[in-house]
Parts: structure tokens; C-alpha cells; sequence
């Protein structure tokens, strides 16, 4: 008789080599070992991520390039909707976990697994993204965790590992740093508290550059397509360029507090230049050429998209529909934005577009023209106030 | 037979200097000026502003004084709501000019004016401001506008009112500065571009401060109470106290673009740095000790109270009950927020109130306890994607 | 030199016979009529109106058969959006006249006519939903509103067109009816007060059925496709033929309270049985094949959509958004609904749908099953109850 | 050694019968039986209840009447904000649950109980709403669930009960039914299927009148204060009063299909004649006094209200912070409704409030008045139509 196949979300740490070697041998399963790239490695580890996965003994590893996927049906969303999480965080982690979830799901679903596993602890958000897209996409397929069940301590697993013949140096950074295409988070030590910050040498990128630089991005369709005179035709690339000037600023570096899916609160340092950058440069762009209205509820629908995009439920048919709206939204949105970078900031200069409301052929705020006059706003201004008019005289009148 | 009241509110620049000539000797008014001081005036100034009224010729001239009342009454709002305007501006102007054009209504009423009037143009926001006010609150006064109706040059109106034999140095300034309690604005030349950024020049306060600072502001039920470890009984003075130390580092500087009451798009330069710094710390402190959905409805409200008084719609029943709600929700947000300062930057670093609800006494992120276990999550998860699971299996035997 | 071209909104009635005259003789103008039908009109009537026209002397008058695309533009969403303003009135009326609007304007720009004319008066919605699609797609013509301007009592107006030689019999009815594809309103006498209701005689369609009947209407991705039985290509004809059976039941009829563009409150008598049918059936299908989620942004967005709509916000581009992002919720809204039709009311009896999300074969409500066990609802429980008992121990934490 | 004590929610039927034997005496605890009377019981039923509760053997029984309670911090703010569950149910059910679960942890609170028990299965709403006011309240009692986790058939659980001496007739009825003051529900057979429609039989309340009725509600700040003449100090009397009058008529029958706590579909038949009359009645009085801004925020928070209520999250901050916002806008709710009451159906007729905006004293809709001009209406259509009108020139432009 075969042996049943199971699926593991593999990332090559501690937790996910103590897992193959536990499916293969405490549970007998053939063990399909899956990477999802969705930007945050070079080619040389994702080598050795593979070749640490043979070593343990899985039966097969799959690395899955996602990048460009990651961006066109998920990042640029993000960009569309301009959201920042609590105004703050570009969920530079959700959306990618979630993201990976879905694609480890569907490799499962592909190759007939019977079983899917990934390494999440119970203590976090990741363990629910990998829950709920494994249970909507291959809902047959039997959920095994072993880290979040077995709950053995970093030591007990090393010992595991070891006895099993498998050694390696599993010695803990001080923080655990999560990079990927959309921002590079930072946790531990003062993350843990609520009063503390991280210090400078926690930071991933350090600061190298001090003097300010001008750029100019270019959006077409509300994506971005150029950067500093470069131009991409794909995105994934601009934003990777972006990175690569602003990052060294120390620029979009920040702690995001916030609610966790499983009810408690969260801390989380990042470093984001690239998508803070990008957000807010789009979003400026957007407020001169959208209409107050498209403004409004593409904020309402992109913050809900964001929420669920945190908690897990990325599959959820309504992201569909939120998707739709956004896009619908982007044919004016091209055009260039100048942006100012300086250590640890950034601001937006101003934009050019064709599409801008503001152009001063139109009327321009603050002077007279020729499409409306005094006496049209005075008569606005009376139309405007009749209702809440009225209801004064009428309150009025009840008092007395 | 006595002569008609007329009302003016008077901020003794040109356009309203003309504007008492005007009513009092060319539309025969007996002349009540009135200047609303919200905390943006000296004494020295209000005082050269009282004489110069009564050198025009005023029959009476007041100055109302406000201040607490417009930080109790709307400001306070503004910070229990976090509200920056499109995630940027925080209503400086908007705030200010709908509170006077209240008082001044209020004055009229008071006094029993037959007409009310204001120097307003025909192209900006504060037209619609003072018409609403003055049509809601006195709405059987005539409304005189004699700058939007006359449409008079600079020019004209000088040498009108030195026909009249007043002379004053008229010369206009490069920008047209408002200072007030909750920031100072700054518009012309590149803001009425779109793609300019203002001259380090413009900026009314000036960098004087190069070397970091670190301070700690306190919050009681949601109100700002201490700076840097001074108390203060009144929320107003500990404003003005941390504008005082945060200002001359060129903290809060932006440009805004957003929608004018009558529909186009304006851009106004503005310096805020006690504002941005007071709504980023009490929204942190906000996200550590308020539920998710307590701040998922602020936001809302919120938002919706910044645009009504952006409009002009402060006295609008609604915003009464949004004021409740916003208030209702602060009973928690007590505590310290920690704040580091720099040249053009500042970052929270953290916060410590007894109402944190990250408190590692109940549970911390990341770290298992006994308050839930890896089942209850699993459990969790599972329930949580019966929707989306069942959509799915509907989907596929619909598809078969 | 050739005659300035205006293009009038006209229906017929006294208003518009005056405005014809009016804009001819004393103004000087070409005048093109043009009456947009929406499926109000019977060929005959329509008939009996151009020949009214061209009596009363205009250069051409066209009849711009409108209703496929008033359908396909605007009466589809508000299906799919399942639009009832203040969860009562379909908009008939609000629909009909901004499609109306914007088809006349378009026309005027088509023909390139120098003016635009409606026979609105000072006092109610349409005025506003006239000048806001004339101004916005042919901004350049001059909006001309004789009625509006002139103030002429009824008995003014039949004099100077008695004067000119017209003379027809211009009674008025008890009350104003309109009649189209999305239900009739019902003006006048009680209408005008707050505390009375329509006398049965009032009533457009009597009540000329008397015993239930049972019909089953099909939806396909959203649509009305079926009726009784019978299959229909074109919506339109579905509709009308749900109205040729519901209507004699005196189904649909109420008062809608509510507040007009121009700020005061307005009460409308109405009778829709098609379009109320069709909504309910239609919204209860979804409850059936849509998510949560879906739901609850279908019902946000629709209720905006009604609100612009109603307010003559017809050409915002962020209406063309909402669509999309309904026409996008709509690909499982197919299947059956039973209605049980009587005197006076109606209810939805059941649905049927391979869409269906409550289809036994995935888990019944109430009983048990394998999908999930008591125990994940446990952890489910335990976890969305986290937060809260957080706050309440830390609340308890700081009371003692 | 004493023994430990456990709350039991007590109902009285098979299951909570045999979690009364199953804890005394296969768990070893002292049972503290509890019914929270909520309005739906009368004393002659409460009276029984006791009886087979110390039959049963518990240590104590309390019935703890919370019936002003219930009105006063629930169902007053689900009219206050007009609620009714995806436009259909008044939440009869789910609000009366809540409302007990909250009421039987508090009594376990206070009693020092060790552990808490219900009886729901393991496939409705219920047990969450249990677990959830059980978790939050009395975090340190274990919570028990004997019906949930033992999964016991009805057969099983009589013969369990019979070998330990208790005999009765369990018979089960063909529909449950759960009678309280907010309505009736109707579950069982056609329920569980989407297409059929329960039969006449099935509703508790038969129709017993036949002849139409004419009668007056009068609200006090937006609480039922009067009806049919008769004025009640306390509403919950008034509440039970209209439903004496009214479901005799057979109102207010509806099938409610609305998303589960759980995710799985369900749908519930009511009878509610007394809440859907007075949320229509009170909401078209709402429509005659409010503000259109206060509709629609009232509906906003409402709504929401109404979702987190039907899902357990009644200890959620945020709902004090709603029923505030709720509560704050109902100064200005006071005045009559005439109510037309027949078989199967009703329709407000109209209503009376000195505080009603339609006011004829300060302009009436479709009639001129002096507080506005048709200039001023010209004026606000060309001022709000700005910015489309200038999106339409910026979009020709660039296509050009």
C-alpha cells in the first residue's frame, strides 16, 4: 500500500525541518516539501532551503514562484486602495502569509495530498491563514500541526532533530525579521512590550545615505511604471527599484500596534520604504484626479479589504468584488509624482497629470472664473443650510 | 427712525475694512464689527484690531473670546477622533472659520442685528462657511457680502477707502498665512500649482531646533493633560505648550489637496506639528486600550464629523450625537505616550496606561498561554471558513 | 443670421405648452421638443404629444425611445442593488427623471443647440436632476427654466396661451400621477400633509383581484428572466408582465417620507408591486447564494447608489464603480422564487437555487454534522470572545 | 471537602433536564438551576419549571425576572434604531438569548460558582451566545456543555433520565417554538427546507380578527408611551398591549434566512406583530423629525448593532458606545402614529410630532416659498455639479 502524501508549508527554520522529520517518520507520510517565493528570497537560498529539505528526506520540494502573481492579484490591490493598516502598517506580512497559504493549498489540491501541515505555533496570526485557506481550498485534506500541537520547546525540537541525525546551528536571532516584496517586519524583544522601541541596530536596512534625492514615480492605470527616469513594464521590478533608493534613507520605518485574528493585541516593527512611498505618492495622485465620492468609497471598501486580507480570508468571494471596484477605479490615476527623500522621511512634492481636476483651466480654488458666481454659491449655500434651518425654527418653536 | 445693525465679521485686513466703509456710509448700517478669537490673535494684536475698527468708523466693536470654547466644544473632537482630512490635515482652517462664523451668528442674534456680513470672496470655502452659520443661526438677518457681490480689485478697494481718508499700509504678503490653536496654513504661489512644494522660505515657523528630543505626553479620558512633565488643568495651554517645543523643528509640515465645498480641488500648504504629534500619540494609545470594533466606528464617525466641518455642516444635529459617541468612547484612554522629536520627523515610541490591553497579564502575542489553546484556534479557524468552504463546494458541484 | 437652437424637455402638459410659446415667440428660439420615453408612454400618447408640439409651432420634435437602456443603465442595479430608499421607495420617479435628463441633454449636445429648457418649477426634486445633467454633459448651453423664473400661476399661463391662440383643456387632476416602468407616484392633497393616507380612490391601478395566486419568478445572474411560467429575453417585458399580474392586488402601495435634494422633507404616495416583488424576491435569493460579506457591501454601496441617484447624481463617475462592483456580485444570483400574491400584500414563499448556500448537503442549520464538532465551536467561541474578556479583566484590574 | 457548585441555564425541556442529573450526579456538582424570565413565560409556567427543577434534584432554583431589564438595555435601542436583521427580522431570538446568557453568568459571578453550564447542541447560535457571555463573565468557571459533547440522541437522553427515576412526557412538538416579549419564533420542518413556506397551522397565533382597525401609537423620545388611546408608563406593558391588539391579525409573519454564527445558512419563521409595527411606526416618525444625516448614521450604527447583537458580542464596549450614539438621538422622537391595522397586513397612515421638519410653517415640498428662491435652487445645481462637470471637460480633453 502507498504511503498518504501530506503537504508542508516549508520555510527551511527550525520549526519546518522538525516537522519533515516528524510526518516522514513519527507519522509516515511521504513528505511534499513547498516553498512559496513571493519575492523575499535571492536564488541562492531558496538553493539551500531546497537542498536542507532533501537533506531532511522529503520525497519532493517545490519551490513556487509567485512573485508576480503576489503583485497582480494582491499587492496591487493594496496599491489601489492606498491601505495602510490603522493608518500605518501596509500589512506587509498578512499579505504574503495569506497569500502563501493559498498557494501551498492549491499545490496540495494539485498533487492529491491527503494531508497538508504547516509550522505555525498557536500564538500568532499565521496559524489561521494557513487554517482557513487550507480548509476552504482542499477542505478534504486533513490539517496537521505539529508545532502548534506538540508544543515542544526550541530545545526538545533541536534534540529531536539531532537524534534523528540531523544537525545544524539553530542558534535564535535576537529579533525574527520577515523580508518580502511589500516590506520587511521586525519582532521581538521591545516589540513585546508597549512602551519600548526598537533600537537602530535592530533595523534591517541600515541608513547609508544622508543626502536628500528627488524622484519622480510614474503611475499608468494606478500602477506604478516609473521610477527616477527608469521605466518598467513590470511593477514588481519598479516597486524593487524603489527599494533599493529609499530603503538606505531608513525611510517608512515604524511600529504598527493592532488586533490580532485571534482577539489579542499585536506589536510589530517594520521597515516599509517602497510601499509608504508608493501609497502615499499614489494616493496624492488619486486626490487630484478622483472625485470626492470615488475618494470616500474607495476608502471604505480598501479598509475592509485590508482587514480581511489580515485575518485570513483572502478567499472570501467579496475580496472579488472589492478587487473589481478598485480596478474600475484606476483608469485616470496616471500620471508622475515628485517625491522628496531624506533620511528617516519622505514627503510628496506635487504630480502632473492629464487627468487632474485641479487644472486651472477648469477654475482654480481661491480665484474667480467664469463657471459659477457669488451669487450661485450664495444660493448653494441657502439650499445647503435649509434642512438644518428648518430645524432650528422648528426647535425653536417647541420651546417657547 | 433708527438705523438698521449689521454685523460684520472683522479681521481687519483690507477686505473687511472696505467692507465697514461699506455698509456704514454707503448702505447706511450702523456697524457692529466682531472679531472671534480662537486662540490664533496676541493681546497686542486684538488690541491694533479694535483700533483700527473703530477708526473705520464701527458704531461698536467686539471681541469675542473663545478659545476654551472652541477647544471643548470642536477641538477636543478632533483629537478623541484622530481626524486628519483624507489621512493628512487636520482641519487647521476648516475648524477655526466654521466656530467663528458661529459666534458671529450667535453675536448678531444676541444683539439683534437686521443684517450680518462677511468679507469673503466667491471662490473659496469660507463663503459657504458664514452663509450656512449665519442662515442657520439668525436666519431672518439679511446676508451682505460685499467683496463677493462688488468683485472689486485690491486695487479698487484701496482707492475707495482712501477716498474715504483711510490709509494703511495695504501691501499683500508673498502667502496668506492663518495661524490658529490647531495650526497655521499657508497658501499661494506653488500651492496653487500642482506639482510645486513650498520654498523652505514659506514655512511661518522656522527650524531653530537640530538636536533630538524626547517627551512624554499624558492623556486623561482622552484629553491631553501633561507635556514633558508639566500638568496643565486646561487641554489649551498643554497645546500651545507642546506646539511651543515641537514647532521649531518643522514637525507637521504638508500640503493638502482636497475637495472646496464648491466642488473643485484646492491645495493648502499648512504647519501643524502640536496636532499631528497629539492625534498620532492618542491614536496609539487609542489602538493599545480601545477594542478593534470601538476604533473600526470611531473611524467612521470620525471621519464623516471632519468632512461635515469641512462643509460648513458644524451645526448639523448629527454632529451633537457623533460628539457623544466620540466622548462616550474615551472613558479608557488614559495614560503616557512617549514621543521622540526631530528635525522635520517625530515618531511615537510607545505608551504605558493601566488599560492597555496588550498587559502581558492576559496573554501576549506570539507566546502559547492558558487563556486559549492550539485546539481553540484550530476550532476557531475551522468555524470561521464554513462560509467560504460550503461557497466553494457549491461552486465546484455547480460547475460539474 | 440664423436662430439660436433650444432643446426643451417636454411632456405635454401646461408647463411645457408655455415654455414652447414662450421660448419661440418671446425669446427668439428654434425650439427642438423632445420627450424621452422610458416605458411610461403608450404609442398613442406619444403620438397625441408630437402632434401637440408641432401645433404649438416646434422646429422638430423628437421621441427618443429609451427604455431598453433605462433598463440596462439604471433600473438593472437597482435590482441587483435591491434599492429601497429609506428601506421603502423604489425610486420611481428619482430614476425615471435622471435618465430623462441626461437623455435630453445628450441630445442637445448631439444637435448642438446654444440653450437647454425644462418646465421644472422652484419648489420640488426634478428642477435640481434637470440643471444637473444639463450643466454637466453640455455645460456650454444656457439652462433656460421659464417656469422656475416667471412664477406664473396656472390661470397666467392658460391666459397667454389662450392669447396665442392654444387652447386646450387644461384641468387639473385631483392629483399628479406618474406613471413608468419602475411604479406610478401619487401626488396631492393627502400627500401634502403629515398625517393623512391616500383615500382608496386615489389609487392609479384599483383593485380588481380578489383570490391569491402562486407565482414562481426566475433570476439569471441577477435578472428577472422568467414570470409565471413564461421566459422573457428582454427584463423589460418580464417586468411589465409581473405588473399586468400583480398590480390589480393593490400590492406595492405606500407613502414614502423623505428628504428632497433641496433640503426640506417631501411626502410621495406610490404604487410599484412589480419592482417591490422583484427587490424582495431578489434579495431574498441572495440571502440564499451570497456571503456574509457580500451582503453587507452590496446593501452599503446600493443604498449610496439610491441616495446619488435620488439627488440627480446620475453621471458621478463613482456610480459607473458601484455598478461594476454589483453587476460583479451577481454571477450566483440565479434560480427560482415562489410568491404568494393577495389582496393588498405579498410574501416570498421560497427559493430555489443550485447556488443555494444552505443546500443540505454541505451542513443544516440545528443539526449536527462532520464539517465541524462542538469542540471547534468551543475554540471558536473562546477565541472571538478573547478581546473582550481581556477589556473586562483589565477594566476589573484598574477598578480595584 | 465541599462540593463544587455549577450554574445551569435552565429550561426545563429533555436537555437541560438531563444536564441536571448528568452534573449532580455523574459530575459530582451542586446545581444551581436559573431561568431568566424575559417576558415569556407566565407564572403558572414559571411555577412548574421550579417544581421539576427541585425534582430533579438541584440545590437551588432561581428564576430571575429581567423583563424591565431586557426592554431597558436591549430592545429599547433596537427600536430606538429601527432594527431589523437584513430588513426582515426584529433579531426576537437572538437578542432574548444574549440577554439570558449575560443574565445566568452574572448569577454564577455572584454565587462564586466554579463551573457554568447550558444545554444547546452543538449546531446553532445558541451555544455560542452561552459561551461567549459565560466566557467574558466568569472567565475562571469552566464551562460545561453535557447535550454538546456527549451527543446524545433524544432517545438516549429519556432513557438516561428514566433509569435515574425521572419520568415525563417528552414529547417532541412539531415545531420549536420560542415565545418572548421582541416576538415568536417558528422553526421545524419547512424551515429546514429553502423552498417551502410554513403552513397556516404552524403559526402559534391563529388569526382572530377579520375587521380592520384604526389605532394611534404614541412614542416619548422615541420609547412607546401610549397605545389605543391608553398611555403606559412602562413600555414593556404598552409593548404587550399592542401585541394583544395586533396578532390577531396575523401581522408581522415572515421567514427570516440570515447567516449563522457559524457560517452555515438558516432560516427562522416568526411572528412579531408588535415589533414590526412599532419599528415602522417609529422609524416613519424618524423620518419626519431627524435630520437626513442623522437617518443615516442612526442606520450605519444600527445595523451593525443589530449584527454584533445577533452574534453574542453584547458585552462588546462598542455597543455602549451605540446604544449612547442611539440614545442621543431621540430627544426630538416624540408625536403620534396612526396605524391601519387588517388581516395579514398593515401601513402607517401618518403621524403628528411638533417637531415634524415637513412643517407647512417653513416651506412646503412642490410649493414656492420665501426661503429660497429658483435662483438660489440654479445656484446649488451649478455649484454641486462642479466637480463632474469639470471631470467630464478633464476626460474630453484627454481623449482629444
Amino acid at each position: 500500500m502507498s504511503q498518504p502524501k501530506v503537504v508542508l508549508a516549508f520555510s527551511g527554520g527550525l520549526d519546518t525541518s522538525f516537522c519533515v522529520k516528524y510526518l516522514a517518520e513519527d507519522r509516515g507520510y511521504e513528505v511534499y516539501s513547498v516553498l512559496v517565493d513571493t519575492g523575499g528570497f535571492s536564488d541562492e537560498e531558496l538553493k539551500t532551503i531546497e537542498a536542507n529539505a532533501y537533506a531532511l528526506g522529503v520525497k519532493q520540494h517545490a519551490t513556487i514562484s509567485k512573485t508576480k502573481e503576489y503583485y497582480n492579484d494582491c499587492i496591487k490591490y493594496l496599491i489601489f486602495g492606498n491601505i495602510l493598516k490603522n493608518n500605518t502598517y501596509p500589512l506587509s506580512v498578512s499579505a504574503e502569509r495569506i497569500f502563501q497559504a493559498v498557494a501551498v493549498a492549491e499545490y496540495a489540491k494539485e498533487i492529491g495530498a491527503s494531508a497538508i501541515a504547516h509550522g505555525s505555533t498557536g500564538a500568532g496570526n499565521d496559524q489561521v491563514r494557513f487554517d482557513m485557506a487550507f480548509r476552504i481550498i482542499v477542505p478534504e485534506a486533513e490539517i496537521i500541526t505539529p508545532i502548534r500541537d506538540l508544543k515542544l520547546s526550541r530545545e526538545a525540537e533541536i534534540e529531536y532533530l539531532t537524534a534523528k541525525g540531523v544537525s545544524r546551528d539553530w542558534t535564535k536571532a535576537a529579533y525574527s525579521i520577515n523580508k518580502g516584496l511589500w516590506g520587511t517586519s521586525v519582532g521581538g524583544k521591545e516589540t513585546l512590550t508597549s512602551d519600548q522601541y526598537l533600537p537602530e541596530s535592530a533595523w534591517p536596512t541600515q541608513i547609508t545615505k544622508t543626502e536628500p534625492e528627488r524622484i519622480t514615480l510614474e503611475f499608468v492605470g494606478g500602477e506604478l511604471k516609473g521610477v527616477a527616469g527608469e521605466t518598467f513594464e513590470n511593477s514588481v521590478t519598479a516597486i524593487q527599484k524603489l527599494a533599493e533608493i529609499a530603503q538606505p534613507f531608513g525611510i517608512g520605518r515604524d511600529i504598527h500596534v493592532g488586533d490580532t485574528i485571534i482577539g489579542i493585541k499585536g506589536r510589530v516593527g517594520f521597515e516599509a520604504a517602497a510601499p509608504l512611498i508608493i501609497i502615499k505618492a499614489h494616493h496624492t495622485l488619486e486626490k487630484h484626479v478622483l472625485t470626492e465620492q470615488q475618494l470616500y468609497w474607495k476608502e471604505q471598501l480598501a479598509n475592509w479589504y485590508g482587514s480581511l486580507l489580515h485575518k485570513g480570508q483572502f478567499v472570501e468571494p467579496v475580496m472579488r468584488n472589492i478587487e473589481t471596484f478598485l480596478g474600475d477605479t484606476q483608469s485616470h490615476v496616471t500620471g508622475k509624482v515628485h517625491v522628496y527623500l531624506a533620511p528617516h522621511r519622505f514627503h510628496v512634492e506635487g504630480i502632473e497629470s492629464p487627468y487632474d481636476l485641479m487644472s486651472s483651466k477648469f477654475g482654480s480654488y481661491g480665484e474667480m472664473n467664469n463657471a459659477w458666481t457669488g451669487d450661485d454659491v450664495r444660493g448653494f449655500s441657502k439650499v445647503a443650510s435649509n434642512q438644518v434651518m428648518i430645524y432650528g425654527k422648528v426647535s425653536d418653536s417647541v420651546e417657547k
